[in-house]
Order: structure tokens, then C-alpha cells, then sequence
């Protein structure tokens, strides 16, 4: 005799109850224990479901519906606090399992070292992996003031692990000068400042190919996701954003998992940054799956 | 020895102070009791009257002055808190009075459901009526959860009141699947996503009409409007939806009457939303009054 | 493969997976449109739940852990967006099939008009039932602008239901000149801003009776709940509150039922009041159950 | 056809039509421009009057309606931005008037240095004045980083002015050493830390005589009044506030004139510092007019 | 020559430690006590510098690193709070020391008249000085409300002590009638409503003067900058407001000082506008000096 | 010895500006990523440094002024994010050389699990140390879901390295039934709720010793300190907070050392909390130094 959860929002709107019959699963990440600026992005999983039940279950964009598509709602992994080294390997192993059940991956963070195991496991599965990437930052450090493990390399860690070439930034409006010039000497892709028309540019070139799709909720201007750690100002809409998601799903790449990440809860009173989060999952979920 | 209301703002900037020698009325219709997400538009007309302090007299935009339009600000219509039933038909009558008396209405909401009454007065007043809409929400559910009388369904209603050949909606991002098609198949207008470009277009086919313009704040991407009930990205931003409205007012439709509901300032700490709306409305009156 | 919920608070901590074998019923009733002032304690019983993960299982105030009670989250109860007449229906049944049931029920506001069909339906089964009402205000009136079923009336309605000398209040600070005269004219017991020690003496009369005890959450001064619809200065502090759940405790009445009503997760951005609101829940169950 | 203001609390509730007809007058002295820390309570006495319309009429304190009192809500007295001697001045002349016209004033600050010319006028009128001051602050300075009109030199100037003996301040743990040295030296009364008490001691030495009371809200700690320019923890609650008030209504002493002072609305999110200075006000209304 | 540090007074990241070997100067003016709306800038100052912490000292926009410049910052001019005249005095001081030791001065507001003794100063050193502004209002009101110093006199000042031909206003859109008429009798340049494109036609006929650049940071739209005094929709984003720094830096004009003012940190939960002051200030660095 | 401002590092209010000459030494820990609730404490120390501006000089409580101690606040000691085992290193080292030098440290958090360092490096220094610890929470885990290095787990670190039996524990609220059982097991002292009456009868017992005083703020109920990560209800006043910190300063032990942890600013708008740490601070400095 449990109600629907009317308010409650424990899990994704429209999440499908069996893991089994699901094709994606969602799961959350909360872990922030390594940003060097304002944490909290732990929070965002649990805020981005409570929201979703203000979601309509429609895209007027792709004309689709949620319960067109089986999605299964996980909940978050627990991951143990201040100990990145534990919560990436737990990480990992999760994402071994979903890909050995044949699931596709939709993750949320928690700050952004959290895509690093999750695409080391994409590349165990899908050797021909490719990266496209959505970011105010570069993420290209070595290390932060000497942890190797930290929200600002992730990018870095992927590139080096698949290859430089098969990673595609966009949207990159901040990294340091040693991260631009990295990426130019090793053949990586970065789109500085822009997302939509490069992005554009670059989808024909990938097709056919399996690619991990990881957005920063930062890539918008703080305008449309005050809700994060780090803003900086000159990011694009949330407009265009949707554009680039929807961009994705006519092109011909297979999208074989992605991730939201970044949305810290606290800084947005309005909770206009989860609101979108958890519209951007929709498009996702409808448009890629 | 009353001082002039320096911070109080207890009416809108410049308003009248007499009813009689007025042509236009200003009024709060502080109702959100139907709401299905997030409440609070009752504050909204309560908090525009106290920013429009903050207003300058003149806009730069129609070069014009308020002094050179007499409105008369009535306050808040007293409704029931909890009752949809009478405070229709309170709002119902008192419109209805307006018009006897020759008085152009402006409405402030509350939330959307307060425009149905309006509506429905003005229906009578004027046979041949038109609406422009401007909504992030397609408000044309037959009921919300069992319930004819929700703020999902005010455009409903009067669509199916006056003809649904006869509203125009714009800026449309959200809805259920039955909404568009019911549209689509009744004739209805319906522009997705965009409100300048395309009122553009339908504002020649409507000359010499009377029309009603409803605008939910919403139609706003939340970067422009935390403040309210429902927050939903990809919207446009104020400087469209600044140049609609004088797009409006160099066209050659007959402004009847108008409304803008759904502020609800507990959401927003900036006020932004509210200094916004205040805006807004001296545009409406200095461009269509 | 659903992670232990650690963030995501979908129901109160601890609670147990079986309503069958459960001997208590925690539900809420996400209801605030009959509310005259500040509208949002729809959303106090999904905030209350997503922050009790912050507490610990253990009380030191009556040396017992939440695991020593079983209790179900039953959700929230699904209420029509404002329409209070068929909410306030399916309160009453919902609560009767509890009673049939044999459990014992442990409500969360919204506001307090959805006590009176709680109260009822107890009444119904309790006929030599008593309340305890600790609130600051009165809510005696027999209608608030017209409306009968207002969130000022639930203490008038089950005191003419049950007989006034049945109902006692305490910690009232505000109210209308009637509703005090009618209180003492009908032999209704009413401590004016105080409770522990009121209470301490009514404790004994009351003694082997089944109680009621609905408390609304603005019976706190607002520095200790500022996170509710009413906030009203000259209060009690969570200590005496806090107090005043182990007075009962530790006396002989028998409570049958109760609630926590009124918590408006929006105007606290701190989150103290839902996060009081947890504790007092989980002192509610382990002192009462 | 200008409804009651049911929600845009443009004067305090139940505020007198007549100013002819009133005994006492109440006014804002929206001024914040000398603050040396954070600025904003020129907001304060409009987001009172604001919050009013949640208030009950009746007092259960001292069991009297604010019907039973004519006050006239005058607004907010127009003082120019930045221009502390000209405010100063205006402020001055108001009161004289008011004084003159026979009315009991009660005003609504702004910062506390609006209080002197109101005191300067009170004794031109009462020679045998004597200041009742509630307060964090000493606010005994002779000038503040070299100016002289600041809102830390108020009780100075009016000590100097009328005899420190006559001025008697309560609640004080803030100030420079040299101000409770001058306090001490020239016979001024400081009961620091408290206010009911030492109150209670000192009021019948006033008896018979008029007094004007001043409270700075800071004299609650920052827990009951979040929302003024420089909280200081370790203050008085809001129960032993309104006591305070109480004890002075069941004294034999005359007060002649009153303020509250220091209100700052942007500071408090929950909105209790503005809802509390109205219940001070209602009873303070209630308590000794 | 270090300011004792009034408001904080952390420094602006990777801030020189030598005011000798510097050639570019930052410092705070925190006065806010002439503004006619909402006050708080006087904090804007401070909060810039400590989130500065939060910037990279690389600008991927002109290619160039915070440690390729040598700038001091001298923390906040103490200035007597409530005292616009001796305020006026000791910025015009500071300003003529500054040019006289041969250093460029690059002003945080603090309300925009400080940026008036600042123009006065350079005029002094610049006979040939042009002034480009970048705002949402005009600033060109002889008094307010009978005030000669006010914050909406700035640019009136300048341009009649310099002459209005000399001085540039661009995004303007708001202001009074007689402010846009006096413009335009007088040949001073405004550019409603835009920045960027007018800006490019404007810069390459000030080739080779210098240039002060005072930047209001309302000309961004409120949803780019919440936290400020005066909230006006329609304004340009901050992607706009970058590439019109970069058109600048890209043009033959010599900024010879420049100043970025009415940061009003408190109106701003999410600290977005702070960050985005401190973004632009490492680009007005980085791309101008 | 003055580290780099890695979260702003302004200074504490008349702060000396010698290390050598100091004989106090304050100091940030800026270490928030063992938490397992709300993130937030990292910026505590920066804030309350920013808001000490504040602050009187002049204690009114123990007659003394800042003046007459010397302390030198050292800024923040860098921590590298998200890795507790090289911070606790860093923060021991950091002590042993303040004693080395014949300082008294005086630290701020931070989460609490900052304190043990110190607190081992302080039984380095006096064999027969006790510790005096204020706090919500036992903080005497063992564990935390498998972490050794918790903020729930500090004072059963140093419990065990100098003995139950000389840390005593004030104002305890919550904790697991676990932790209780092995203080009383193991012959540490837990005053569970209150703190200023069983302190005044623990005092006598300690005279004499070398005694570090740890503060949790959270000790403080939710009404006087909103900004922290774990509020729980039912705590303390400031009053009693301040009454306990002069308790100490009457009393004949010698405080060898002190913190204040736990101030999370972000999640208080009105800063409250932060100011109030800035007054604790001060009457620590004032009252034991």
C-alpha cells in the first residue's frame, strides 16, 4: 500500500521498477570530495530526481515520450567519503556490471573525476571508444597542487588511456595554458567557447562509431546553471545546449553511455540548475536511447 | 499629511488615482491554489507594485512617458483562498464590470488559471476576439488530475469557448503529446520554441481585431525568470520578449485587454523576475495602450 | 540491484519495508491550498524524509533506536491541487483503512486542515478520544473568509465533533478575540504560550485515555522553525518541544495517532526547520510507539 | 472600486483613514546611508507594513484589538539618498508637526541615527524627558571614523542633549570601552546583557514621567532577528522582548513616543525579522496607546 | 602604499606585492550611500577579490597569463560612510597619486559615482581623454531628487567637464526623457540597447587617444548579473560583454584606466556576479593593460 | 610564516602583524571532504575572518580589548582536496612547529576531524593534556562506513591516545547507541545536552592542567548557528555558549590551545553564524590568552 510518490521523487520520473527488462540505467555518483572550489555536487543526483516530477513526460523536441524507452533508476552508489581512490575503483566495478548485463549507462554527478572510471570501463568494452565532451574547463591537468585524483583531470586520464585523438572538447572556456597547449601537441580536439556549430562539424566525421557522451552542467553559462561549483561567465544557453543533445541524436554515432555532472544544488536557490539537469536527462534518455 | 509612498509601493509606479478618469485598469488576482508544483504566485502582483519603484517613468523603447497614459491600480482582487470555483467567478464579474464601464483590463496573476475568467468576459464583450499566448506550457489539459479547473487548462478552455482557430500560442516547450496533437487537430496555432520570428508572421493575419494577450512569465528561459512556479529551460530570454511585445505594438491588432500571471518572488532572491514583470508591464501599457 | 538510497531520501530513515508487518503508518499529505498567508508545505513531507538521512537511529533522550520500532513509509497521500473538499475525503478514508488495518498512524503536513479528517476518523474508532494540540495558533475559527474548510478551522471542527472539553491546547499565541472566548465559554482548555509545564499538569488527567496529539510545527519560536507558512515571534525553543514529546512519553495516556504539520521547506534555506522536523519524528516514534 | 488590500500591505493593518482622526501616527525613516557595516534597513519599515496583512488584530498578551486604537500609517517620510544633515532636518520638522498636531509618534527606521532628531523634538515638547533604549549597541560614540552624524552616535547625542541621567539603555554587549567608561562616568544607566529584569527595577523610578522608547532590533539575538545590519550573538529572545514591552504597558511610566529601528529585510530570507518587528509593533500599539 | 583593508581587503589573485614595480594599480571604492534603490555594492569589492581565487590565471581569449602583467592591489579607499562629498575628495586624491607615480588605475565599484573624481582625476593627466561607458541607465541626470552627488549624475558630470562629444555611452536602456534629449542636443553618443556592434564602429575613430573605460556591470541583463543595485531586463550577455573587452584590446585606442562597478554581492546567492567581475577584470587586465 | 590565501586569507580583526612577536597564532584548516552530510566547512575560516570586520574591539564581558594580546593570523594551512590522510600530516607538522616556537595555536575549521592532529601534537607537548570538547555529536566512532579518517571519529582518536578518562565532553545530542556505551565504558565523561552547568563542575577537577578546548559550533542549537553541516535540534544558546567559554576564563586550568570547526557559511544567508564564530573567537582570545 505505498502511494504513488507523488512529491517525494525518489527515483527519476518514469523510471521503469525492473532492472532486468530496463536497456539504460541511471544511476547517481555523489562524490565531491576533490574540487578545489565550492563541493556540494553530491547533493545533485537526489535534487535532479525530486525535480523531475515537474517534468512533463513529453519532448515537443524529439516528439517522444519517457515510456517509450525502459529505464531503470538505481539510485546512488555509495561511495566512501573523502576517499576518491576507493569511490573510482567502486565506480569502475559498477560500470563492469551494467556493460556485462548489456545495460546502457546514464550517469549522474557529483563532480567530474567521476566520469574517469566510468569511460575507462566504456573503453574495456568498446575499444574504438570516443569522447565527446561539454565543458566550461579543459580538464586536461596532470595533477591539482599533487593529487593526481582530482575533478580537474579526467579528461587528461581518458585522453591518454584512449588516445588524444579520440577525445572532442567543446564549449572550453577555461584550463590553464599548459592544458590548451597539451592538447594541441597531441592531436586533441578543443572547441573553444562554442559548442553547437563545431559540434556540428565533427558528428560526421564519427559516425558509426560508439561514443561516451560526458556533459559538465557548466558548459552553460552560469545565467542558465548557477547550481554549480565552479561558474564563469561567456558559457552558452541552455538553448543551445539542447540543441547540441539534440544535434547528437540525429547524427550517426552510437551513444553508448554518457553523464550530467557538476549540479550542486545549494548555490541555486530557484533550483532552476536541477530543473534543467533533469530536462537535459530527458532529451538524453529520448533522444540517444 | 499622507507622504508620497517613497518604498511602500503599494500601486504600481504612476498609477491614477482615479478610477472614473481612467481608460486602463491594473489588478492583482492573487490566486495559486491549483497550482500542481511549485506555489507562491499569489505574492507575484504584491511584489511588482513594490519594485515598479525602482522603474524610470520613460522608455527608451516607444519613446514615451507613463505620464501619457491614465491607469488606474485597483489592487488585488479579494479570492478565496482554496476555493477555484468562486474566485472564477468573482474574477469573471469584476472584468465583466470593467468592461461596462469602458476600462481596458491588465491583469497580474497568480497563477494562469485566472486568465480563464478574463477570457471569458472578454468573449463577451468582443464576438470576434483573439488570443495571443506566450507560454513555456501548452495549458490546454482537459483537466489536471481530475480536476476541470487546474492552471494546466485556461488556454484549453477558451479555445474550445471561442474556436480554437482563433488562439495563437507561442514559445512552446512543454506539454503532453494529447496537448499538441489536440491542437493540431482543432485547428489551433501553436508556435514551438520561438515567439518573435513567428508572431511576426500571424500578427498580419489578425489586423484590425480585438485580441487578448496572455503572457506566463514562464515563456522566459529561467535565466531570465527564477521566480516561479514552473522552471523549464530552453526559453527565450527578455530581450525577445521585449521586442514582442513592441512588436505587437507597431502592428495593427487592437490590444483589449491583457494579463502577466505565474511570478511567484519567494523563488527568486535577486527579484529579478519581479523587476522584470514590472517592466514589461510599462511596456504593455506605454506600446499597446 | 538497487543501491541503498544514500542521498536520495526517498522514505524516512529506517523505515520498514513491509506495511504488514509494520505497527506504524508514517504518510504524507502534501496538501496547502486552503492556506491564507505563505503557501509550500506541500513539499515539507519529501523534505523531511530527504534530510532525515542526516540523522542518527539512536536517541539519547529516551535510550532506544529506530530499529526497536516497525514503521512504514507509505508516501504521500495523492490530493487534488486545490480542491480541499475531496482531499480531506481521501485523508478521512486512507486513515480508516489504516485503523481497519490495525496500524497506528503517524501523519505529515502540508497544512493543518488535514488534521480534522484524521481526527475524525479516529474519532471513529476512539470514542473516548482526547487531543493534544501544540500550536501557535488557535484554529478555532468556524470559517476563514467565507471558506469553512480553511486551515483556521481544524481544532474548531474536531472540538465540536468530539466535545470541546476533550481538546487541549497549548503554546497559543495567536487568534482572534472569538476564538479565545469561544474555547472558554465551551470548557475547552487552552495554555497560552506555554507547554511543557501545562502539559505536565493536564498529563495526569488525561491518564489510560487514547490521545491524539497533532502538533504544528510554528509552536516553535520562528528562530527554531523559520521554514513554515506563519512565522510568529514569542515561541518555544526546540528544547521545550523536544521536552514536551518526553513528558508524554514518560506519562500514562496512550497515543493513538498523531502529526507534524506545517513545515514549508522554501522559506528556510538552511534547512533546519525540516531537519527538526526529522528529529522530532524520530523522537515522536521512539518515545510514543 | 479600489479593493482592500488583501495582499499589498501598503499600511499597516488596520491602520486609521484619518489622520485628523488618529491619536497616533506611525511613519518610516527609510534611511541606511551612515551604517558603517551592512546596509538595507531602508527596506525595513515598507517590508513591515508588507508581512502586517499576516497578523491577527488581537493581542492574547494584553487582550485588546487594534481596533481599539486610531493610528494612522502616514508612509514613509521622502528623505534624500546620501545626505545624512538633510535627513536629519526632515526628520526633525515631521515630528514637530506631528507634536504639534497633538499625536503620539511612532516610527519604523532605517538606520538608528534616525532617532535622534525624532528624540531631539520629543524633548522640546518634554522637558522632563526620559529615553528608555533597548539595543546591541551602546551606540554612545561622538563621531565614527570623523563623522559626526552616524548611526553609532544616537544615545550620545540625546544624552548629551537632555542629561545622560534621563537616558537608560538595556540589552548592551557591544560598544568601545571609552563609551561604557562615558556611560559610567556621567551618570548614564547601561544594564548590559539584559533587558527584562533591570527593566522591571527601573521603571518605577520613572513613574509619572513621559518617556520615549527606542528599540534597535539587533537587541534580539541574531537566532530572532537574522535580519538587520550587524548581528551580534548572545541577544535577548523575542519572548523577553515582548515581555519588556509588556512590563513598560503595566508601568506607571508615559510613553509618549516610540521606534524600532534597524530592520534590513535582505539579510533574512525567512522573512521572520520583518514578521516579528510587526507583532512588536501591534503590541506596542496595544501595550501603551 | 597598501590601504588598511576596510572590507577584508584579501587581494585579487596573483596580485603583485609591489606597488613600486607595478605599473597597473586595483583598488576598492566602497561606497554605496547615494544609490536611490537598493544598497550593498560597498561589499563588491571584497567579494570579487575572494573569489578571484576561484579564476585560471590563463585567458584562453587573448592568449595571455595574470603573471605577464605587473598589477597592485592597494585594497579599498577607506571612505566616510554617509559622506558623498569628503568620498568624492579622497578618491580624486588617491587617483591624482596614482597618476603621478605613472601608474594605470583600475577601479572596483561601489556605486557608479565614484567613477566621477576618478574621470576628473584622468582628465587632469588626458586632455585629449575620451570616455567609453558601458551601462543600462544613462547616468545623466543633473541631481536626484535634489542631490547634485547622486549615482545617476556620473556620466552628466564628466561629460560636461570634458565636453559630450568626447563621451560614448553604449547598452543603454534606461533613463529619463530629459537625460536621452540632453544627449542628443549636446552630441554626446548613446547606443540603446547594444554594445558590441556600435562599440566597433565607435573604437576606430578614437584611434590613438586614451581612453578611460567605466563598465556598470547592470548593462549585463539581470540574468548574467543578479547581484547589483538596479535589476533591468534586456540586457546583452556576458559572452557579449567579453568580446566587447576583447574588441578593445583588439582596437588602437590606449585605455589609459578604466574602472567596473555596482557589484552588489548580497542580492546574489549564487555569487555568480562576483565571479563574473572577476572573470572581466582578468580580461580588462589581460586584454587592455 | 604566512601562508598563502588560498581561500581569500583577509585577517582576523586586529590581527598583529608579527609572528615572532605573537604569542598566539590563528590559523584556517580549510578541510571539509570526510563529511558525510553537508559539504561546506572549507570556506568557515575565510568568512569569519571577512566578517570579524564586524566586531567591537572591546569585550564588554571580561573588560579587555584586543589590544592587549598579540596574535598573528597565519592565514589558511593549504590541504590538498580530498585526501584526509596528507592534510592530517600537514596540520600535525603545522602544530609541532607553533609549539616548537612557543605559540598557542588557535585554530579554525574545517570539519572536526582537523582536530585531532592538533590535538595529538598538543599530547606531544603536555604529557597531561585533558581535552575539553563542546559539540552536538560524540564524534567517537570508530569508523565510518569503513573510513578510519571520519569527522564522526576525533575524539575517539584521542580518547584512546591519552585515555577516556581526560575528555570530557559537553552538550551531546546525538551519536550512536555504540559510542555512548563505550565513554561509559571506558571512563570518559558526556554531559549529554547542556554544557554550562556541568562544566562549572568538571572545572575544579581540571585546575591546574594543561587543557585544549575544541568547539563544534554545532553545539549551538540550529536558531543561533544555521550555518554548519549538521544541524540538530535542541541544542544550546549563544548566551550559554559565551557564559561557558567565561566559565573556562574564570576557572584555574590553563587552555594550552583551542578551535572553533565546523562553520559552513553557504548554508546561512543572513551570516549569522559566521559573525557569531567571530565573537567566540574573540572571547576566546580575549578571555583565556
Amino acid at each position: 500500500m505505498r502511494f504513488d510518490e507523488a512529491y517525494s521523487g525518489n527515483v527519476f520520473i518514469n523510471s521503469h521498477p525492473s532492472y532486468e527488462e530496463s536497456s539504460v540505467v541511471l544511476y547517481g555518483m555523489p562524490m565531491d570530495w576533490t574540487v578545489s572550489y565550492r563541493p556540494g555536487s553530491r547533493f545533485g543526483p537526489a535534487r535532479i530526481r525530486e525535480v523531475s516530477i515537474g517534468l512533463e513526460e513529453y519532448s515537443p523536441y524529439v516528439d517522444r515520450e519517457l515510456q517509450e524507452v525502459k529505464y531503470y533508476d538505481a539510485g546512488d552508489i555509495p561511495l566512501p567519503f573523502g576517499n576518491p581512490q576507493r569511490s573510482i575503483v567502486l565506480i569502475e566495478e559498477y560500470i563492469d556490471t551494467l556493460l556485462a548485463d548489456g545495460k546502457i549507462p546514464l550517469g549522474m554527478g557529483g563532480e567530474h573525476l567521476v566520469s574517469w572510471p566510468v569511460m575507462k570501463a566504456m573503453a574495456k568494452k568498446y575499444p574504438d571508444l570516443a569522447i565527446i565532451h561539454m565543458d566550461a574547463h579543459t580538464d586536461l591537468r596532470e595533477e591539482y597542487e599533487g593529487e593526481p585524483l582530482s575533478h580537474s583531470t579526467p579528461i587528461r586520464k581518458i585522453a591518454e588511456h584512449i588516445g588524444p585523438n579520440n577525445v572532442y572538447s567543446f564549449g572550453i572556456r577555461s584550463g590553464m595554458k599548459e592544458e590548451f597547449q597539451w592538447a594541441k601537441d597531441n592531436g586533441m580536439h578543443i572547441s573553444k567557447f562554442e559548442v553547437l556549430e563545431p559540434l556540428k562539424e565533427i558528428l560526421p566525421t564519427l559516425a558509426g562509431r560508439p561514443v561516451y557522451v560526458t556533459i559538465d552542467i557548466d558548459v552553460l553559462d552560469p545565467a542558465h546553471a548557477p547550481g554549480t561549483g565552479t561558474v564563469d561567465c561567456g558559457g552558452i544557453t541552455s538553448k543551445e545546449l539542447l540543441a547540441s543533445i539534440h544535434a547528437i541524436a540525429q547524427s550517426n554515432i552510437e551513444v553508448v553511455g554518457c553523464d550530467l555532472v557538476e549540479v550542486a544544488p545549494i548555490y541555486d536557490h530557484s533550483e532552476q540548475t536541477a530543473n534543467t539537469a533533469s530536462k537535459l536527462i530527458r532529451e538524453m534518455i529520448l533522444g540517444w536511447m
